[in-house]
């Protein structure tokens, strides 16, 4: 057993961490200078001398931490890692992962990432560090990739509808079942034996997290042989039924007919969902050909690394009687002001920013980045490209099925050749107790994983990297265990790819697919790269100005904190691997784990649950299976703030708890603590939780929060905070003291994971001592608690190849640079704060005069001084190139500010003087020198065609006004690609 | 001795390249599908029906070879190499290279690659793909960047002119050597005796390059100790001295007071040079603050890696009285025709585009990317952050220093502790016959390189990366050869950094430096990565559209080809290693040179030149290295084509050969073969050498070009041949078989290294068997012929770390590959040509009416009828998102054009409705519809402030006729960031 950090942790303290070291990260990460810092503090309103006198006004007494924080392997608060010493850790980190050639299958294979994709996409901040298109008019490129993606799914699924990712193939499982309980009638959804028939063929992750999903909803989970006599078990669960999974190909790599499967399913009134593989797609006949109603599967192998488990993007469709209750984000086509074809995330209203505790999924964050990704595969090779590569890895399995029964090994249950179809996986037999044996041979002499089935049988699933030479090797391992002596020579096994017969009529893909231009036309490496800057250049990203996007934290991620994400040993590790060839990954993980609990004062912390709003619905598992343990009434009713983000009462309702609203002090957005009594009084018996957040969505540290914590306890109630605004709270106080029984962080928000577009995330949940026998397990890996809940995602670790990012921003921030850029976070919000308060209403501070690390920005007065509503405001920031603050959320029509510690005095100022500019415009509508409609604002934002097209101009501002507000966008100007979308127009689904 | 090709070059057959294996290079670098070649075919005029066909209408049949090329290694000309393949043995290759830290100085030293600078510059297309910024309205982000670049230089040197960028230090020394022969009075340029005088502690590649240099010219090399009784050598040289070059700090760390000799250089009419080093200057006197001319050096150690020898930016500054005669590339500050602030190339007339023979210098191609990674630190770290480095660096050697005295050895010729300053450098002395074994020991026991300077003085440099534990070790090395036991713990080792005295009153820098905004404002990552996008989105690059410049072959340079490029195995490699440490260099060059050779036809090939005009140079300097042989006459006249480069007389001139202009046929730029025959006859006893062309700069394959060869050779004469447009040669002819003695080659053209905005390049030199004995030796590597001439690089192979790139795309498209590719290279020209040839002239084509690769359209009758001259189209082209093509070379007032074989249909006819509707544009004014003044094409290119700025619009034309004057533009444009700047100061735009 090694241990790669020996000599890196635990060398004495004459690290470079002491010494002046040339490298040190800190001043890299925080925007303003110490000079700047000065600067702000004094122009703050009422001004401070100290850094740390103001904090002292911003957080309450009884809040603010006294000991330093100190982070795990580093010996003192003031030690951190330079960026040389990181990266020489993760050098050495690196070197206990083991890259092993992987046919474990399960969903997760081997792909070749395109070059061009990987430099272009993966590797270039201006993908990687946008954000979720919710401004479309300064979206239009990843719109369109993601538009690409949906359509790419549709195609290949033959569903019409497709969403822009979901977060992995489980829980797009766990988004079918729910879809299929939606959609049977009422009666039927509160049947209490009401079931979702498995297929015992399903992933094994698949089916474990179903388990987990299924609880909340009272569904039961019953897996089947679902073809057996005549679909028997389906039949059998008859009026019970809400729908049926099937996979295809099936985990063994068995291929079957589903069409009278899924008669009998519709005749039931059920929907019939099918797990898939996107390649297999190009060769066999679509699931919306044969009667599915949903199909979905992990679009990995499209050009995305193996990443030990992730992130990868998962598809899902659906056909069109669901187009409304399709879970997720959904790109549409639709038409800005002028006309022009302009895409926008559509049909956002039905799901839970508005449901709230009526919705049945919780999905935000998704894989965008990685759905682009694939997308771009799918564009670089094109069907025929896709196709071929199908064809060869079916035809290099039809050998290895013939070479294995030519070899006297039963295959699949057979023995005998016969022209069975397979795709890219098989199981072979090896006798009773020989499995363990042979896998090891495989590893041993040919450094190949196989998956262990059972103590007889092994999996081997082949993708695009297996070449013949491959195939040849992956023989020799069984021609050690067989009695036969045959020869495959590497000529042998091409020839045979010759006698592969065809896929039965009655299985082959007949339809064509991708026929539109984009996957037809970008094949060269020259058009492929244009084609990606040419969208990366209607998209406005980190890498152009700040995204002051309140509870969204977009802060610096930095190179050196992505560096190891396309290191082989780390992008190139099967999630299911033996764990002794992860140990780097093992490592990384528990410091990461340790860190990231002495951060927010828990006791454990586990790294499953690959987005926020995951994080929630584990953290409410977690809660619910504790009271479980206990005696005495079913303790299900979750307190919820009224200011809540939309997902805490649906992940409280997908967890199976019921929704108790808690009103607010309309102005401060505080708990109205009589409220919180009377509820803790009535339900005193069934209190199960309350969720809060803190500093609260109206960014202010509420005083009361301990006392709160303390109530609900008292009431036997578990206290759930949402950690979405953690990067205030970092060294200064953590959710453990506070009083929190379980956080999920964000670490694509606080610990510098990109936000990709709209993913990729990672949403960790922190627990006090009492909840870690409960945290996550898996049913393939050692993870979680003695009695943890099922997995919430399909990999144990879940996002793993993303967790080296949030581990060097910790370690090369230290203790000591952490807690300080919290501070600079907080003065960054309160700097702006006082240079828009003479302009503005500001809907909230603290009796000192300070909000948090964000504020709310109050525009409500406009629409009648001037018609001009958030939105407006909004749209004309494009115009001076920056990104809207947070809309409407929590208070409708107010714009929510957060700047992070990562954006530097200049930056603000031109925020600032933009938004005062833009005053100064609504100033001009109120004294009616410009009129009520038609006006820079409403007709904003502007695109150049806008301004270019025509030679008529009859509006009541110039072109100059419209395009240059400010002197300064004259050097330095994004503009958006298209005026703005009509919100009202509701955008088309179909493309 | 390992080989870590060997089995994967020497496998058998059966690899992938038998195999379909589906990702294949060939197909993403080839522009055209199969689809769109025929449709070409088709349409060209005449059209025809095979690519073969075709193919031997356009080179004529004595010049077609008619066996297939086939790669090293590679079993058959069919086979080629996947990208996955060729990632493998990069891998293989890498292992190979060991990486040990070297502190061997000589100009090259660790550095610390800001990770911000290496994603976003280095592995940036938008920054490595963009061409020399001839057309400043779309490059004046890396204008910017390369006057950062200069005014760094220009502040840290204290001499107010700098340019932007050389080659190299050695050949930075070279280039102040001939300026300063250049500043002496006309008598004494004649002087046989004039002399160079060099201190003999310059370090010796320099002293090497010098020697190569000065023959051409002259010049006599004399090295000696410059301070030596009061500068005896200096006053011993008298009126015969053309120029004094001294090192500061000097090859062995030594810093010395050069005031009193800079005054004795001037009293003697002569000019003082300076090698000095960067960083050292932001501690010590700057040479412009103690009476330097010139001061040049090595930028490496800002933020480029080693790359074993390559490439990096050299720096060149002299005082303003040098102004127009400083050689290179200039940027200077210019304003648009709106008046706006506009960054342009200056003083281009002075160099040798104009002066041909008479030019002192011949460099093109320089090292803009490197030199814009170079200003990037600089702005990163700024000035405080250099000062704190050196100041570091310089402790650390003091603290070395004081340690070495203390364990008894001599340290820089001194055996007590005294205030002796140093900066990064010093010797020891650890008796004689010793230093080899101390080497060997500190390689074997600590894993580092220590400069060996003879048999018992050893050479040690500290950089940035040296941290106080890696100083315990270097002193660990010494305490085994030490009688004295002492004991440096690192603890001690940092406390004795508070004992370093300050730098003496007289050899400390006084002066300020960098204090402009731009060094003082980039210093968090997120500013810093925000400033490079910024600059990026100024700038058309290949990620944009094609730049279809004649006798430049922009064509992709792909992912794969770059992907070793910052793989510390290639890229942390000193090259003055060990040769065991770099044995995976020594391969890849092997095989590389083998299969150029293959390629063009020669015996061998030397990598050393680092650009296509030191190639000319290194070819040339070999021919009269061979013909000084033989006996009789000097053979020093060289024919040279009026057509030719202006590099090819300039580099004639600099090899000391005297140019005799051969005319060329008016309409075909073929050779005027009556005139050549005369002037061989003229001149048969001193015929040195012809330099051609091929295909000729017409663009054209000359039929006569192996009878030209012939009687050249029948007089004695060699026949270089310059290689710029060897990409229409690959596998169908090549310079070796038609008749060239030497023939360079531009890997920054044909072979796939791209161009940076103007740098790096390599320009190897290919050789028949006679000439091999000459072919460039290095003082410090076994490399070059027996009887090598000096080097002509500092670097024995160059820029070693981007010949990857190169060996890649060889390997990659095997020989059909390379060979499909020139098809199509040929088929894509001509294609264009049938779609222009109706709507403009097109200067030549042969009885076929073909061009080869490239071809020149003549707008010269436009300026009678339309007053529309080529500058006009060119700039015009901008606006329809095009870069212009090569502009007035070979012949004034028209373009060449060049799309190579990686654009594609789709791309070429946007150019050529580009082109086509500019035609419209020109017809309109000839029939007197648009006036000849102030019109569309006359105003262009316009910019987004000429478009928007004001109010008024009274031109001719519409603004959306100025922005959109074709439909595709609305969606996809590229936007000049100014409006035309005054061109009288650059009457040809070349490169
Ligand atoms: C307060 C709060 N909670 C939860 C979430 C959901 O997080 P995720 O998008 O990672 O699922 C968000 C997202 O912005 C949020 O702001
Ligand atoms: C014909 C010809 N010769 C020589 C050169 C000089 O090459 P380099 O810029 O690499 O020095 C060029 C450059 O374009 C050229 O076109
Ligand atoms: O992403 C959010 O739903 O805020």
């Amino acid at each position: 057993h090694i241990n790669p950090l020996d000599n890196t942790l635990d060398g004495n303290d004459i690290g470079e961490g002491r010494f002046d070291h040339g490298d040190a990260f800190l001043p890299r990460h925080i925007g303003p200078s110490e000079v700047d810092q000065k600067t702000m503090l004094a122009q703050l309103d009422p001004p401070n001398k100290s850094l740390d006198g103001f904090v002292r006004e911003v957080l309450p007494a009884g809040i603010l931490n006294t000991k330093s924080l100190s982070i795990h392997g580093q010996s003192n608060a003031h030690q951190s890692w330079s960026e040389t010493k990181m990266l020489e850790v993760f050098e050495s980190l690196s070197k206990g992962n083991r890259v092993v050639q992987s046919f474990i299958g399960c969903g997760y294979v081997g792909t070749k990432v395109p070059e061009v994709i990987k430099r272009n996409v993966l590797l270039n901040p201006g993908w990687y560090t946008s954000y979720t298109p919710y401004q479309p008019e300064i979206s239009q490129g990843r719109l369109e990739s993601l538009l690409n993606f949906q359509t790419m799914v549709s195609e290949l699924t033959s569903l019409s509808i497709s969403n822009a990712s979901v977060l992995d193939e489980p829980t797009a499982a766990a988004e079918a079942m729910t879809l299929s309980l939606n959609a049977v009638p009422a009666s039927r959804q509160k049947n209490p034996n009401k079931t979702f028939l498995v297929s015992n063929l399903c992933h094994p992750q698949t089916i474990a997290v179903l388990q987990s999903r299924a609880d909340g909803f009272g569904i039961k989970i019953v897996t089947a042989d679902l073809l057996a006599s005549e679909c028997q078990a389906v039949k059998h669960t008859g009026q019970d039924l809400i729908g049926v999974l099937a996979q295809y190909p099936d985990t063994e790599g068995g291929i079957q007919h589903f069409q009278g499967l899924a008669d009998t399913v519709h005749d039931l009134g059920a929907t019939f969902c099918v797990a898939t593989d996107l390649l297999a797609l190009t060769l066999l006949k679509p699931p919306g050909e044969f009667g599915a109603d949903i199909a979905f599967g992990n679009a990995q192998r499209f050009g995305v690394p193996l990443g030990y488990g992730g992130p990868h993007a998962a598809f899902f469709a659906c056909s069109d009687k669901y187009k409304r209750k399709i879970p997720g984000r959904l790109v549409g086509v639709s038409k800005d002001r002028l006309g022009n074809r302009a895409l926008r995330l559509a049909l956002q209203t039905r799901e839970q920013h508005i449901r709230r505790e009526k919705a049945t999924s919780n999905i935000c964050t998704a894989q965008a980045l990685l759905a682009n990704m694939s997308a771009f595969y799918a564009i670089y090779h094109g069907p025929k490209g896709l196709f071929a590569m199908a064809e060869r890895i079916r035809k290099r399995t039809d050998i290895l099925r013939r070479a294995l029964l030519n070899l006297g090994f039963v295959v699949n249950g057979k023995t005998e050749i016969d022209d069975a179809v397979l795709f890219d996986t098989l199981t072979v037999d090896v006798g009773h107790g020989e499995a363990a044996r042979v896998a090891e041979w495989a590893l041993s002499t040919q450094v190949m994983n196989f998956r262990l089935l059972d103590d007889h049988r092994l999996g081997i699933t082949l993708d695009e990297t297996v070449s013949i030479q491959v195939l040849a090797r992956i023989i020799e391992v069984f021609q050690q265990f067989s009695k036969i002596q045959e020869v495959f020579t590497e000529t042998r096994l091409f020839n045979m790819q010759e006698s592969v017969t065809p896929i039965s009529e009655s299985l082959r893909r007949g339809s064509s697919f991708l026929t539109q231009p984009v996957f037809n036309t970008h094949h060269s490496e020259t058009e492929l790269m244009r084609y990606i800057h040419h969208l990366q250049s209607k998209d406005l990203s980190l890498v152009h100005s700040m995204i002051p996007l309140g509870s969204c934290t977009m802060k610096l991620n930095s190179a050196t904190e992505m560096a190891p994400l396309t290191w082989p040993r780390f992008s190139d590790i099967h999630p299911f691997a033996p764990i002794q060839q992860a140990q780097g990954y093992m490592l990384l993980i528990d410091e990461l784990e340790k860190d990231l609990a002495d951060i927010t004062g828990f006791h454990a912390v586990s790294l499953q649950p690959n987005s926020g709003a995951q994080g929630e619905f584990a953290g409410l598992r977690v809660i619910r299976k504790y009271h479980e343990q206990n005696p005495g009434k079913k303790r299900d009713i979750c307190l919820i703030p009224v200011s809540a983000h939309g997902t805490n009462p649906a992940s409280a309702a997908m967890a199976g708890m019921r929704v108790v609203t808690i009103k607010c002090e309309q102005k401060t957005g505080n708990l109205d603590m009589d409220d919180l009594k009377a509820k803790c009084e009535k339900y005193s018996e069934e209190l199960g939780a309350i969720m809060v957040t803190y500093p609260s969505t109206f960014g202010v540290f509420e005083p009361q929060i301990k006392e709160a914590c303390k109530m609900v306890h008292d009431y036997g109630g578990q206290v759930y905070m949402d950690g979405a605004n953690l990067n205030a709270q970092i060294g200064l106080c953590s959710p453990g003291d506070i009083g929190a029984d379980v956080c999920h962080l964000n670490l694509h928000k606080t610990f510098c994971i990109p936000h990709g577009g709209g993913g990729p995330g990672v949403g960790p949940i922190g627990v006090q001592k009492h909840l870690e026998p409960f945290l996550p397990g898996h049913p393939l890996a050692k993870v979680g608690g003695e009695k943890g809940i099922s997995p919430v995602s399909g990999a144990p670790w879940g996002s793993a190849s993303i967790l080296p990012i949030s581990y060097a921003y910790i370690k090369m921030m230290g203790g000591h640079g952490l807690t300080h850029a919290t501070k600079i976070t907080l003065l960054n919000a309160n700097y702006i704060l006082a240079r828009l308060k003479p302009h503005y209403p500001i809907l909230y501070t603290n009796a000192a005069g300070r909000c948090a690390h964000e504020f709310i920005l109050d525009v409500r007065k406009f629409k009648e001084t001037a018609g001009i509503e958030a939105i407006d405001v909004a749209k004309r920031l494009q115009d001076y190139g920056f990104h809207a603050p947070t809309m409407s959320w929590p208070v409708a029509n107010t714009l929510m500010i957060e700047p992070t510690e990562s954006e530097n005095l200049g930056e603000m100022n031109r925020f600032c003087d933009a938004l005062i500019e833009i005053r100064k415009e609504i100033a001009a509508i109120e004294k009616g020198e410009q009129p009520r409609e038609g006006n820079v604002m409403k007709m904003a934002p502007h695109s150049l065609r806008d301004l270019l097209e025509g030679n008529q101009w009859d509006r009541s501002y110039s072109r100059e006004r419209a395009a240059y507000p400010l002197p300064w966008l004259k050097e330095k100007k994004f503009w958006p690609s298209v005026t703005r979308l009509d919100d009202s127009e509701s955008p088309r689904d179909s493309f």
